[in-house]
């Protein structure tokens, strides 16, 4: 543990880093950087086990920055060590189309492991990187063999503490006795809104030992290296419990504003760089320096990360010969893609099969793909029995102590606690060994919010078996049913919203969202059961929208998603009964995949010369994209039987013909009707 | 504290009526009220101060159900108390149209304070309603007028504990000291997945203690009523702190299945509703039983609290004489009225004036009107200087003897809680003596979506004052700016989403966030300075939508808010030069508001004739309703300097042009285009 200048040094490169980078960007954080340099260069410099050459080694030990604004410390560690991020990277901070944007951003920048800056989510999605790390071992390791056992660790701030996804995720992992998880709180006393007396006097290390961790703290975390490493080693050591340090420092260590909010969210004054410059022995006048012993000693670092990693390589050798199909599934999985022929156990079904919950089709689905997709891990936000989301012979994820699971187990039991599922399940993606899912109803989808919209900026396969997705859940009411759910989702970048109207649209469902790497998945799924349609196929299904009744002189197209499909199919019948009128019916279960099918196909599916009427029954928000008129449900549900609820607000084959009768008049005298479909131009995308 | 024969009887009507209500409903969730009957009939019974005939009695003790899918157990204790909840009611449990939905609602049901049953929210609401009560007697108390002193209670179970929400407001309210605040956990060990010890480990008396909660204990919750008021009164006795007491209860209690997941959310079996009803002494074949007895000892209690009430309304009178101001503001308040005169303190512009970011706009709007509206009661998620939340003189709302405020003060230290935020707003609108606003980041309101979308559906006047409000922030970069937000909460019934483009339009937004008392409003503001528009008037900007920019003649309508609006008026004369097209301009602050003009007006402002384009810099998701083309942002944004952001994007006179070029061009041979605003079929509202 010998700590000398050079330390020191390196330390206050760290910190000038920040410094110069904040200021040339003239926006950022300067203040944490500086306060955490010191454990960051402990942790970076004498801890982690890491190799800059291939920052994807599976055995690496994970960093994530869940105070994502000081992320200028993370960029000026990645530089140090060796990873793809030169100076002029870092001079490039906060630039456009840097790969040191104002927050990190994991697809963008090599080293960074998950993306992070809406505070709370960096440790949720560490404990789904430890998880992941727990489970792995637990399905890989073998006696001589200890394949996987790196670390998790994570720096988090007082607003990480304050954030609710922070406190899920913290209770599930002393719960899950996470060893292998090391945070450290920078517990620096200041918040943006200034002291945190204000509106944090909580006791965290209390609360954290009532979540099951273990804590350790140090006193002097500006100062006292030592101590610090000592602390984290004393954290390694406790196996059966997930760690925290609380580590206390002083924010913008070094300058004159420093142990203020001042030096939180806004560059250095010129006048305190050049102090701050003189008082750690560097030239005021340069900026963006780096002493050639700091490199020296991350160069060292690095090469031992190398060569730790070599030996790592030569044990999976080994291990190939001795284990060879788990090695095989190993770095298959590590691919990202799928065993081959995997989508043979798709169920398919025909019209006369029987009518059938799509919540129940779904669990058909996991129960019959579980074997050929070792890598899917699921799990429910505690409605396992509701959502279905559980296959019979599933074991759970527990620490094998519980006498409830153990680690290779593949059924996570996250409790009420959606927003931290969400977080996790990104970090259990970025982990790289598992697909993971997880359920909840639809409406409480909007909890997790701010880790979907995560999942999607980062590119990561994570997917939502999310049933119970409209009024038709009944009798639970409006607080339980789902108006905004699907628009909201619908309009996030990269993520997929499925409503599956039958067997084949939810095995397709599947098939799309297991099938896309980089993109998550919401599948929408009823509580109540639904016919099997005509002409649905799983191809059909996979172009996100097709035709499910053709009639080619028909008067009006129905279009329509999930449980609505079959009402359609239904007021096809009634409207040529009673108004005499011919409706084609078209089912759109993924918008975003339908979108990126060809144009031509897409007018065969919403042709021209004829007006459209979507049905579904949420919010018509965003159906005018694709139909002239809309049938909805703008206003909050209520509670009843759920055939009752569809009454009340006409979703029935008249209610759904009285407003087709409308729009064919509506539109009768509009000569060459366009198809939605056809646009002025093309969307930036 | 006597308890006898006529206690248990009650208790067990309470349970028999969940139970056969469930049973008629074949459905909902009779374990819970089983379980929390005792506590509740204590509570109800022998603690509470309420008058059924005033529901609205202002220092009524507040009853929270924050596991509100055991509302049988409220619905029952309202019919044995008076209120206006008949046996017909009861019996209506989970029927379309009833008093009585699957979870309590408080616009549709007296005695329901706030609407609860998405986990995690009640006992949050509960935390608004204890800071609400702490305010108004800080305000309103004089030396011998102690006029405001209510308790509120909140029921909560396992699940509201795993919820973030409740762990956020659970750490503000022990730093707040909000000694009137009493929580029952019902620690009865199951959730819907089984045993608590599949995911709920943690030391929940450490956690509270740990947050700053005094905790008690009671082993005997199903029997020891004694001990269960004793704890109450423990607890009304600790004067700063709030308090918790866990109290070990058998979900189910009396059923054959009592204890096991298998009696939280069915209703029972026949069988065992008969051995129940046989072993409580009741009449096996007869449902919704009350004995007269029961009915007495509540009318007893329900009559003391009106006695109260009256000797209440006495010492008003007396505080009326003395302080009649103060008396007439507190009058005021309850009837949801602002002061009159108070809207001639908004600050209004002409086109002559600076360019101004609008959340500085919206703080200009704060500092002036918070004197004319004394219930005006504000915060920030920990970004007070970002947001603008805060007027000069404001006083911060924290306990005395910190030294940080007092209790009268009107600005709440959230800290980094934006669902908590939401959720304590809902509880502090509830008490009736102020109007709530809250500050983040547009972006983190996504945080809080369960707690908005309950502002909603339970008709309250929350405010959120959410800055930074699109890829214009900047540098923060694609993790801070909202794509998706506006289409999600325009999608949501009842919410008002405002996006100002000046400071006329700000205080238009303000004009009817503050005088719309049964809606919540949302206003999106920006970072970036915006320019004073040409014909931007209060009173146009309060119909929602106006044509800024009118041209007889045009060959295209621009359609915009916010931050666009300017630049699309710049457009204007690019479009003019480089193009020789003349284009009109209109902005649309509020979709919800603009809805609700008449068709004439509607159209005048998106005329027929003429084809119009949309540009906003997000989610284009919506805007096909009132626009024929759309300029949007489908994808995530960038991190840099705002002006290179948007320049990046094409949202520049240039940019915005070409795009009005091709709609020309497209609708150039339609032959009487029509506007979107004509429509075949009224929606559902």
């Amino acid at each position: 543990m010998g700590y000398s200048d050079v330390d020191t040094l390196a330390i206050n490169t760290i910190r000038l880093l920040a410094v110069d980078a904040t200021f040339k960007a003239n926006s950022g954080h300067p203040g944490a950087p500086m306060g955490m340099a010191p454990v960051a260069h402990v942790l970076f410099n004498k801890i982690m086990n890491y190799n800059p050459k291939n920052p994807k080694w599976l055995n690496r030990d994970r960093f994530v920055l869940s105070n994502g604004h000081g992320c200028m410390l993370q960029y000026a560690l990645l530089h140090l060590a060796g990873y793809k991020l030169s100076l002029d990277d870092l001079k490039a901070f906060r630039h456009i189309d840097s790969i040191t944007p104002g927050h990190p951003e994991a697809h963008d920048t090599e080293g960074v492991e998950v993306t992070t800056g809406p505070l709370g989510q960096g440790i949720a999605n560490a404990v789904g990187l430890a998880i992941a790390q727990h489970h792995a071992a637990g399905e890989f390791n073998k006696p001589g063999f200890e394949l996987i056992n790196n670390y998790t660790y994570c720096f988090l701030g007082d607003g990480c503490l304050q954030e609710g996804v922070a406190s899920e995720a913290a209770s599930l992992a002393g719960h899950l006795q996470l060893g292998n998880l090391i945070a450290v709180y920078d517990d620096n006393h200041i918040t943006i809104d200034g002291d945190t007396n204000v509106s944090f006097t909580e006791d965290v290390t209390m609360r954290f030992k009532s979540y099951g961790w273990h804590v350790e703290e140090v006193v002097d975390g500006n100062n006292d290296l030592a101590g610090m490493e000592a602390a984290i080693k004393k954290c390694q050591a406790v196996k059966d419990k997930p760690s925290m340090i609380k580590l206390r420092t002083i924010i913008g260590y070094g300058s004159l504003q420093q142990g203020t909010h001042g030096v939180h969210g806004s560059a250095l004054k010129a006048d305190d760089i050049k102090q701050l410059k003189g008082k750690f022995g560097f030239d005021a006048d340069k900026t963006f320096v780096v002493p050639q012993e700091v490199y020296d000693i991350y160069n060292k670092h690095s090469s031992e990360g190398a060569a730790k990693e070599a030996e790592w390589e030569k044990l999976l050798e080994k291990y190939t010969q001795s284990y060879a199909s788990e090695a095989a599934d190993l770095k298959r999985r590590l691919t990202g893609k799928l065993p081959e022929g995997w989508e043979k156990s798709l169920p398919v079904y025909s019209p006369s099969d029987d009518a059938v919950a799509s919540r129940k089709l779904s669990e058909i689905v996991l129960q019959k793909i579980h074997d050929v997709i070792p890598e899917l891990v699921g799990g429910s936000a505690d409605l396992t029995g509701s959502n279905l989301t559980r296959w019979k012979e599933a074991v759970d994820f527990q620490p094998p102590s519980t006498g409830l699971g153990d680690w290779s187990g593949r059924y996570i039991r996250y409790g009420v606690r959606e927003h931290a599922m969400g977080a996790i399940m990104n970090g259990l993606a970025a982990y790289g060994t598992v697909i993971p899912y997880g359920g909840t109803f639809l409406n409480f989808v909007s909890y997790a919010a701010g880790a979907v919209r995560l999942s999607a900026l980062s590119q990561i396969r994570a997917i939502w078996v999310a049933t119970h997705d409209s009024i038709g859940l009944g009798e639970d009411g409006p607080t339980h049913q789902p108006i905004e759910t699907l628009a909201h989702f619908r309009a996030l970048p990269n993520c997929m919203v499925w409503r599956p109207a039958d067997g084949n649209e939810t095995s397709a469902a599947y098939y799309i969202a297991l099938t896309s790497q980089h993109t998550p998945s919401i599948i929408a799924l009823s509580r109540q059961n639904l016919p099997q349609l005509e002409n649905s196929t799983l191809a059909s299904a996979m172009k996100g929208g097709y035709v499910v009744h053709e009639d080619k002189k028909a008067d009006i197209t129905l279009v329509s998603t999930g449980s609505e499909v079959g009402i359609c199919v239904d007021a096809v019948k009634y409207l040529k009964e009673k108004h005499n009128l011919a409706a084609r019916v078209v089912s759109i279960p993924c918008f975003e995949v339908f979108d990126v099918q060809d144009k031509e196909y897409r007018l065969s599916v919403l042709p021209d010369g004829i007006p459209s009427l979507s049905v579904e029954v949420m919010s018509t928000m965003g159906w005018e994209r694709y139909t002239h008129e809309q049938f909805g449900l703008n206003r909050f549900g209520a509670s009843g039987a759920y055939k009752d609820v569809y009454k009340k607000f006409e979703f029935t084959p008249e209610g759904i013909s009285k407003r087709a009768v409308a729009t064919v008049d509506f539109w009768k005298d509009v000569p060459n009707i366009r198809s939605p479909i056809n646009r002025a131009f093309q969307q930036l995308i």
